[in-house]
């Protein structure tokens, strides 16, 4: 009797997704087809990291690698793989014990689409966010859609699954992380309150808004100050623009900052 | 002999477009399809102002405006219309003249497709941008993609077509308006920079950046702080964070600052 495994497959498609999964390591690589006569200094860097990790590659025509592919950008390149295993809480929380600047992490409750979920992950890796947080209903998405979109930051960003809010949360406001909810009616906007200490942003879905269990456990709101009449802004354009604050209270901050480009 | 105008007729479609599209009366309504049996409380505000325009409206099976639309989102809602149609350099001109605060203006070189045009031009309107300016090339979009995302902002936003930079934005200038180019390798960053007075933002392509004939026009250039070997900012979320620094700067001055819902 063997003991079978099932995990899901997925395929990325085109050197932008493939390099940072493979740099990441957080899927495990069955296949990599490359089309046959591509250039190799092109993928040197890809063909590198295949040996490197032991991933079977196989020359093949233009066509077969168009027939695995949904999109028309895999520019002669795709790989099969297991989709990305979600970061467990108590990682996270081990995480945030060992940064040597307070912890910033984004909790996403809803989302747009699949597209936008990727643009959000690339805004919080190049603004610093040490973790993603999302709601199990949001987790079910197109991974590959969303690691397109989001130019590799989906593939390096450590993505916390949460189910149950309220029980796998408070370890982390025992850490001292101070939980922010953002709301279109909140008193204080993001430029009022104190964002340089350990932090959770927490954005709900642009529909439903923060839920309820959400709302309870917030330490405090804050909102974006926008002009009345208008639309507002979308939720990953929202979340951007709380995150850009927390790196600009940030940098002036005497402590370093990790990897601060400025 | 006839003279016969050939104008590009669009169709919008659900009541999140049509409505804004009505009630900003910048494109001309040929007709209004409304699904036989729609609960007119829902489209009542619809109906007052196809009335008050006298729009002809035909009552349809859901089917007909299945097969004129191309989203699954009308809800009985279809309207054939004009394009939106740029609003003129001079006009801009006159209302930078006429407004009782700093000109904000936005300029626009690349986008990544129409959905994130459409989120962008709803992050400026949100922010309080006064117009937008989008090179030519980038003015050959699908307007009813890019009304779509925009949460009816395409609607609303004065949108001006830049052909010659140069020769057009020079006007521009002469009131005084500063030009800050937006670039990855600029010295200051958005927070170091006074963007309290008449500002127009530039923004270029995610591929090419910023053209040589806008960079040599600028004033300053500035960047957002990122951080190092994470992937960048989308375009949109980029110029989100800009503007929203914008907004921030301006709402600590004293001066009333029209619709400021803060």
């Amino acid at each position: 009797m063997t003991l079978s495994l099932h995990l899901t497959m997925e395929i990325l498609e085109g050197k932008q997704c493939i390099l940072p999964a493979l740099q990441s390591r957080q899927r495990k690589f069955k296949l990599l087809l490359i089309k046959s006569g591509i250039h190799s200094t092109r993928i040197q860097d890809i063909l590198a990291a295949a040996e490197e990790q032991a991933i079977p590659i196989k020359y093949v025509a233009a066509a077969e690698i168009d027939a695995v592919t949904k999109g028309k950008s895999h520019g002669g390149l795709a790989a099969i793989c297991t989709a990305k295993a979600a970061f467990e809480i108590e990682k996270l929380i081990e995480l945030c014990k060992k940064l040597d600047v307070p912890p910033f992490l984004l909790l996403i409750e809803g989302t747009e689409d699949a597209q936008n979920l990727g643009y959000t992950l690339r805004s919080a890796e190049a603004l610093g966010a040490h973790a993603v947080l999302l709601k199990k209903h949001v987790w079910n998405f197109d991974g590959v859609a969303v690691s397109r979109a989001s130019s590799g930051a989906f593939e390096r960003l450590p993505l916390v699954q949460v189910e149950n809010a309220e029980k796998e949360l408070q370890p982390l406001q025992r850490l001292g992380i101070k939980f922010y909810g953002c709301i279109a009616g909140a008193k204080r906007t993001i430029y009022d309150v104190d964002l340089k200490g350990p932090a959770m942003l927490a954005i709900g879905g642009e529909r439903r808004g923060l839920s309820g269990a959400l709302r309870e456990m917030c330490d405090g709101f804050v909102r974006i100050p926008m002009l009345a009449g208008a639309s507002s802004l979308s939720l990953s354009h929202a979340a951007t623009v709380v995150m850009a604050e927390v790196l600009r209270q940030r940098r002036q901050m005497q402590i370093s900052i990790s990897r601060l480009d400025t």
